[in-house]
């Protein structure tokens, strides 16, 4: 979901962007229209997730995919070993990537309980000479979220935020690296979002393609080819609106509340239960299942006769999932309890 | 440029794309209509450029730069060698990457003659034991375009077609790989397209990343991860429309008739000389130059104080560049031309 009103200003501007005479999907990268819209959205970035001085934000393709491969190619330069965190088909696709490239070695994995919680592992769980920990923040399908930063006793810490960035308030100089896929809570898909501490960059392993060095994007502003322009722009929409909705502290407390409100309903109830451990739910990602499958798809069923729209989980791990990102008001919220108390009713 | 039409109809269903509820920017990838969206636009592709059954058509990030690599990666896997004749900065670039990867070597260049025309090489000057040969189809920078596919041989061409693809009429199947990204004459930035035939996929060098085995997006439909589903979007609605002006055959009339009026007038002028030699002209970017500097300088100042932008030439070689893509109409270049006779007038 992207915020209405951000979808009503792109439209107004299609044809021509604050009288350039163009819309921004026809401007030049490098005219000077779309270098304030790239400026002001790293700008804007910057206010929102308090980014300290000493780190490049970078917008680049290939979603977290190609940041799977970028992240090893560029940080696994000393002993060449990596520690990995499996929380999730993600994170397991991240690790598969970097044991391309040289010592990956899954440290903890919760995949036998079917990724129900966050292994908590302690800072001697990790190889002290690794070059990097891999951890992602947040488990979209699984529904499971870091409530904090784990203690890797020193160890720069990579993190896919994928689907949680821009949804609470992070201490960004906990992590080396921090990279996003815009399409949950940030734009449109096709950008992906960097936020890395200067000194990494500038290491990448010798026969690194041109496009997967850190230091290209850093080193161009991002503009070393032609840019995912309309993706930038509508991302930087976003982040006005984000700062005009009250910043990170403001929007938090909303996804506190609707995430709350949602889980609370479904611990009370009879027909639902929510599988992720309690200190590791995902204010993003809420899944939750009946016990029958059957039953799953007639709520899913259902609740899409209703207009409720993709609640079905992923194909993966069936049952149901809320994603409740940042434009999700809690209206939405309200309705989709509405909605499960009649079907529990009806079901009970 | 984009078509008027094209963008109108994206302003218009930004909110509700035909009756989803939801802009394109927000739906699921996995959903029925982004699927509608997608297969119908690599339909309309396989339609508009006749292409065969033997070849993928896959819609990528990353742009050409990424292609530099990804070229290589998947076909320099026999020899380990390939052929590059440089004709721009572009062209140069996909060489040094190829660098990179294997026994990459300059076949031909024209840079000392400041990519002033394309070199004719015969087949003998191509390694026959190299895995293919690459050409830059149209060069943007400098404004020449290949007027045939050069014989090889036999040798597999791949070539880098973003700045023409879809302005005329080309036999695919001289080719073994055509990539092009679409912000010239498809859609927005942040989308390529990969012309590939199928026997050449599935072969990717130990190590390749993932994103950038071309078999990772041809066994999922362009669908492995998600897609810059805008871009799509958008480059599916100017297919839809390229084919409701006639097909690449009307639209390569066009560009023709157009590029005819301009060189026609340029050759016959006192001041201006379009330094490409003739037979390897680009319809698409039209290089000219009045001989001296400072008058180019001022001839893109007065220029764009009338409205017509976006004439300078790129910043490594000066003077003055029309880039006359499809989507630029005929009225734009009796404009220009008008425009260029009085600056004539003024200053011979």
């Amino acid at each position: 979901m992207l915020p209405v009103e951000v979808m009503k200003s792109a439209a107004d501007s299609m044809l021509d962007y604050e009288g350039a005479g163009m819309s921004v999907m026809e401007m030049s990268h490098r005219s000077k229209p779309f270098e304030k819209i790239i400026s002001d959205a790293e700008e804007n970035l910057r206010t929102l997730l308090d980014i300290p001085e000493d780190y490049y934000v970078l917008f680049v393709q290939g979603g977290a995919t190609l940041m799977f491969a970028m992240v090893p190619l560029n940080l696994m330069v000393g002993s060449g070993k990596a520690d990995y965190i499996v929380t999730g088909q993600w994170a397991e696709k991240a690790y598969q990537e970097a044991a391309k490239f040289g010592d990956a070695r899954v440290a903890a994995s919760s995949k036998e309980n079917k990724f129900s919680f966050i292994p908590k592992l302690p800072a001697s769980g990790f190889r002290q000479d690794a070059d990097y920990a891999h951890i992602t923040w947040n488990n979209t399908i699984y529904g499971s979220k870091y409530a904090a930063v784990p203690d890797t006793g020193g160890l720069t810490i990579a993190t896919d935020m994928s689907s949680s960035i821009l949804s609470e308030r992070i201490d960004v100089s906990k992590f080396g690296c921090i990279y996003a896929g815009a399409q949950k809570n940030i734009g449109p898909a096709g950008l992906s979002i960097i936020i890395i501490k200067k000194e990494l960059v500038g290491r990448a392993k010798d026969g690194t393609p041109t496009y997967l060095d850190f230091k290209t994007h850093a080193e161009s502003g991002s503009l070393y080819n032609t840019p995912p322009a309309w993706c930038i722009y509508i991302a930087g929409e976003v982040f006005k609106h984000l700062l005009s909705r009250g910043g990170i502290d403001a929007i938090e407390e909303v996804n506190r509340c609707k995430a709350a409100k949602l889980y609370d309903y479904i611990d009370a109830s009879k027909l639902y239960t929510a599988p992720v451990a309690k200190e590791d739910r995902s204010p993003m990602n809420a899944v939750f299942v009946t016990g029958d499958e059957e039953l799953d798809k007639q709520f899913v069923a259902d609740a899409k006769a209703e207009g409720l729209v993709q609640l079905n989980g992923h194909r993966s791990i069936g049952g149901m999932r809320a994603s409740i990102y940042n434009a999700m008001p809690e209206e939405g919220i309200d309705k989709l309890i509405d909605f499960m108390k009649r079907f529990e009713a009806q079901n009970a």
